[in-house]
């Protein structure tokens, strides 16, 4: 990292902190905008596109904290759920520095401070109205090597429980933005290094390196050491210094210390690829004469504006209802999904909670500076804290709603994560339903829907890769949970310049995308938690097996026919299942006491779209840590403290407290609050088109109402007509 | 069927074929629209939607000629494989009327007359501004009992090759509508059949017939005898009959002699739902206090108007070009779709021609009335011959050009299938490529590129089921085939009213979805035809397997890695592929000749969506005809005589001509001209929200490019900027 930039970074921080301390730890009152408008910025923001000719201002980590007004600094909970506001992020950080463990600690890291949820059972009985529930905040520290969890009562002002997990688990909290930044200057400290990277032929100044998570491997240097590994880059010429590899140059660095380990070297005649053509910024493209238009504009118009309203975190769209958060780890928490039954106009529960539990992507190359690139990107780095201010018009389209994340710092002071997640209803040109009779029957129908769907989004930039997490909802009941990929491809630097220079026996672990860079093949997987309560809490797991059925002698002039096969599963391994297509199934989460009118059990059941399964050993470590990958779908009986996949201490975890050995306790499931997890995986082999950024690969799975309304929801909508639509003029001659 | 209606098709019919022999037969010229307007309809429609308060006249059988304006009549084919035009398709006909096979005929039918496409050399050669290639029509005719394959020279006015295929393979063309609404009334004569109706309530005049094609099940009934069954439905105060079906009554009908061959009445006790609710016609539901507004309305507007350029059957959009045209057995027919390269700004050839081949649905219930329900919808019916007029503003948004089809009823006449497909620009909101720089890099870098595409649709309503299929064209090179399922469901009446009357061990091959009604259990699979040229015709298929590789001792701390690697087809088996999720693999179609800069082969992938794999015996007579459905992937080489999946004989085939059986040929398919076969699959068990009329349900493939392009060929792309979005106002503002 350029010392400059870490110095802008640290004098920025550090003003912050000053004004937050003067603001608010005297007189623990809302911000004044007037006097502070760098923390007050505007709820839902309409920026302007980054025209060159009219550059506008668009948030940015430094920049973060100027923007104009907001009412953040004077937020109060509206909901049981409601993110911890400033005020109650900064009563917290003033418990803490009068709780004993931080007192008698000259330095401690907070590396989490959210909401603690109150019991769901209270949660689900409170409705608006009604006396707030008691705030509560859920803290993860870090101090003199120990982990701790500590729940701070906000009302008492006591820190009610701790617990120090050290022996307990394995395993390290998610790192802060602090610790990230903070190892990276670390190797420029080690001559050994500067000279490794000057021997490249790489300028010091030109360097950007990235904190690598080193994964667990069980070797001595592991233990009770909280390690990372960093890697450089080279910015000369490109803001795309990921294709411009300083090949095989590792530190190991503790980071607690922050002080070199080791520093490897190897593959010194690699050279640091040229970078030509891969700056993709608009800007530069035009200027170097790439610029590419090849469509007129086109744009989501809603004349008489979107059809949701957002009060707080609360989100009503259309027939939906669900409450709405930002999560440093997760990104989006989605909670309380429910809708309404158009028979009855009442709002039915569907899903107390949902979000992106854990992912893990490991690489394909099992060479020295390669192998231990099997991230959780959740854990280790939190999702959410990565989720970059998305780009009005270009992330979300026009009529979108924006709001932002408020996280605390490493040292517990709140700052804000502008435009975190968008909310905009979208229209593809796609169709709901529709029928149109045919010439045979003589009958002239034709009835068609447009479909019309509400997105909820984040964009976690997670260092190369970008992953675009919507959670998308349909009026006829289908919730879509979609995982976009773009960004950047993690790159391996090679002598190789062409496919003709590569002897016939070697492999690449990749694919030759340009000179001298390999894309290195690699897998993701997403896990999802997915809190089903289909029209309350106690649900079970029903697998629809559909297998040949051979008809016996006589029976039908057919052999053979489809049969579908009901399982409830009466414990979690029932409900540990791998898809197969050749042996396919449904799988419902239905309501066992609930039924419709002609005696159906309700339910919704999970779709899966297209997926990639875990390959690797299950005894090699990566898999062990990210065995949530082994199956597709579990079901869990519902455990305030089973949340995280790859376990609550993903960092450097010995895979000893993941869904895996939740599940492996074969826990009874059948009519219970039951949690159900599905993973999204992907191979990718990249190709030359990923280069040097990648087009978006998506997929998705389904929630879909199997049973849960008596007939389509939707029968009654109506179609779109002429005079709906608006009457839109280009701008320029408007 | 009722006799008023099939009274009312038949008088039109005649007319309009008086109209065409006094109009064309004389002078052979075009149509004058001031005089005959009924035959002239606009090539690009704009139609108002069917406001109840304002309704406006929309297209559907019995007022397909009655349009304004339209040039059909005088159209000239611009392309090689343009359609047929209006004059051709009388021309052909005249050359028929004389051709002894005909002449000598009293009765006979054309199952099909269509452009007999040039051979791919030549059309591969021609450009625009050559001289036209010859024209010559394909005709399918059946002549007392014989089916025969003509080919007509529209040069020199002679059938230049005649072929009976009665004895060389089994099965009957494709039945005309003309077949279909004739069997209809055959039932009707039989008193039995009409005892057995009154006995169920059924009031005669509220019959609603389907033509059902019978399968084959190797019975003495079905040897040389064109067979059909008929099952009916009451209308009674609903348009939605098929919610109302009469159970058990089946008539076995001889197509050709359009006798009833046998009547069955089973089931009774079953009664005939009651339907209450089941009408789905927006103005019903308004009317019935149904109607749901839950949105305001949302529209893609492009003010300065469509970016594609429609020439006669050639789209130009973005970087794609391809031609298009309307089928009366595929539906759409995609021709040398090509993108165009950044670098050199040329044109690549990706599909020299892609479209559904066949379509399979079984249904899952061996009993007597419902075994022999496995239809094949393009062979059988005529996928395209089933699509109706699309919905201006609700089947396609707002921009979108419509293409009418233009095709041959039975006795060779043209006659219009107007607005058969649609052509439109789609913007959901989503990503084509991002990346945003994380606050560890401290570059303040954010570009965001919003997706466009361009979606060429129909939606073919064969009968209860209506097909959406999309073709959707990316700029990144990319394309999507996808299917969408809506309409309504094939139900099956029942005595129970209650799943509580149901005794345990019943099976009811499917889910009761109201009082009396059982949603059967059935597959989809539809299968593409995609003759890839990737830059060039003489293609490899590659399967790039994704395989554990475990490491050796020492070698690394990782156990295990997935590797690629890579296998050439050599002959066609190695290409019969079933998808698996646990040895996966890429499919690659590349030249072998051409290289990209870096050495890589150019290539496209077929990237599979979720899917289902048919699972009948593969000795069940419907899984034997429908063998195609036996692998999700097969490579055959390029075979002018090879299109139809099922064969070209459908209707009661054996299976003796299905893709199965020419890939069992076992040709050589490395480095030569390749067509690739997909199948898509769904398993569907009904539920209660498909009921009255089914939520669309999608699925899709894409064809992606893979190391075709040196880079990401979308780099240049600009982002959407404020200015360039249009300004809107509601229209009773405006």
């Amino acid at each position: 990292m350029e010392a400059k930039n870490l110095w802008r970074f640290l004098v920025l921080s550090i003003g912050v902190v000053l004004v937050l301390l003067v603001t608010w730890l005297p007189n623990k009152e809302a911000l004044d905008c007037n006097l502070y408008s760098g923390w007050c910025t505007s709820k839902n923001r309409f920026y302007s596109s980054a025209h060159p000719n009219n550059p506008i201002k668009k948030p940015s980590f430094s920049t973060y904290h100027h923007h104009k007004n907001q009412h953040h600094e004077s937020e109060i909970p509206q909901h049981p759920l409601d993110p911890l506001t400033i005020q109650e992020f900064n009563k917290v950080r003033t418990i803490l520095l009068n709780y004993p463990l931080f007192k008698s600690s000259s330095s401690y890291t907070l590396n989490s401070v959210v909401l603690e949820e109150p019991d769901k059972k209270l949660v689900l009985k409170w409705k608006k109205g009604d006396l707030p529930l008691p705030r509560k905040a859920s803290v993860v520290a870090y101090v003199k090597g120990d982990s701790h969890v500590l729940t701070v009562d906000l009302e008492t002002g006591q820190v009610v429980s701790q617990e120090a997990i050290t022996w307990s688990v394995s395993g390290y909290p998610t790192m802060t933005l602090e610790d990230m930044v903070g190892v990276l200057e670390v190797p420029l400290k080690s001559t050994e290094f500067n000279r490794s990277i000057t021997k490249r032929g790489v300028n010091l100044a030109d360097l950007a390196c990235l904190p690598i998570s080193s994964g667990w491997y069980g070797t001595q240097v592991e233990e009770n050491t909280r390690l990372i590994k960093v890697q450089c880059y080279s910015k000369e010429g490109t803001v795309n210094f990921y294709m411009k590899p300083i090949e095989g140059v590792t530190a190991l660095v503790d980071m607690n210390k922050k002080e070199v380990l080791s520093i490897s070297d190897n593959g010194q005649n690699i050279p640091v690829a040229n970078g030509i053509n891969t700056d993709y910024r608009y800007s530069i493209q035009k200027l170097n004469g790439g610029e590419l238009r090849m469509l007129n504009p086109i744009s989501l118009e809603q004349p008489k504006g979107p059809s949701f309203t957002i009060n707080g975190h609360l989100v009503k769209w259309a027939n939906w209802e669900f409450h709405l958060r930002p999560d440093p780890r997760a990104g989006i928490i989605i909670s309380q999904a429910k809708v309404r039954d158009p028979d009855t106009s009442k709002l039915r529960s569907v899903m107390y909670k949902g979000f992106t539990s854990e992912l893990f992507v490991p690489y394909m190359d099992p060479t020295q500076d390669w192998y231990f690139k099997t991230y959780m990107d959740a854990g280790e780095y939190g999702f959410g804290l990565q989720a970059m201010p998305l780009d009005p018009l270009n992330d979300c389209p026009k009529n979108a709603y924006y709001m932002d994340g408020v996280f605390a710092s490493s040292d517990g002071t709140p700052y804000l994560q502008p435009n975190m997640i968008c909310i905009f209803e979208s229209y593809a040109g796609d169709i709901a339903w529709r029928h149109a009779e045919c010439p045979i029957t003589d009958l002239k129908v034709t009835e068609v829907r447009p479909k019309v769907t509400l997105v909820v989004r984040m964009a976690a930039a997670v260092a190369n890769y970008d992953y675009i997490v919507d959670w998308e909802f349909q009026t006829d009941g289908l919730i879509r949970a979609k995982v976009g990929l773009s960004g950047i491809l993690m790159v391996k630097g090679t002598t190789y310049e062409n496919m003709d220079q590569v002897p016939n026996q070697e492999y690449l672990y990749g694919t030759l995308l340009s000179e001298n860079i390999i894309g290195v093949i690699h897998d993701h997987f997403i896990t999802y938690y997915l809190d089903m309560d289909v029209d309350g809490s106690d649900n079970s797991f029903v697998e629809v097996n559909i297998k040949k059925q051979e008809t016996s002698p006589g029976e039908s002039p057919r052999k053979s026919y489809l049969k579908a096969v009901k399982k409830v599963a009466k414990t979690e391994k029932d409900a540990q299942i791998r898809l197969q297509l050749y042996d396919p199934s449904e799988f419902h989460v239905v309501n066992p006491l609930k039924k419709t009118r002609i005696g159906n059990p309700v339910g919704y059941k999970l779709v899966p779209g297209a997926t990639a399964a875990s390959l690797l050993d299950p005894e090699d470590p990566p898999q062990k840590r990210a065995a949530f990958t082994n199956n597709q779908i579990w079901v869990t009986p519902y455990n305030k403290s089973e949340q995280w996949a790859g376990g609550l201490f993903a960092y450097q975890s010995k895979g000893d407290d993941t869904l895996q050995v939740w599940s492996n306790r074969d826990r009874p499931i059948e009519n219970k609050d039951i949690v159900l997890w599905y993973t999204i995986g992907f191979h990718h082999i990249p190709c030359q088109e990923d280069y040097p950024v990648m087009p978006t690969v998506s997929s998705s799975f389904d929630l879909k109402p199997a049973n849960f309304f008596e007939r389509n929801p939707i029968l009654g909508v109506p179609p779109n007509f002429e005079d709906d639509l608006p009457v839109c003029k280009a701008r320029d001659s408007a």
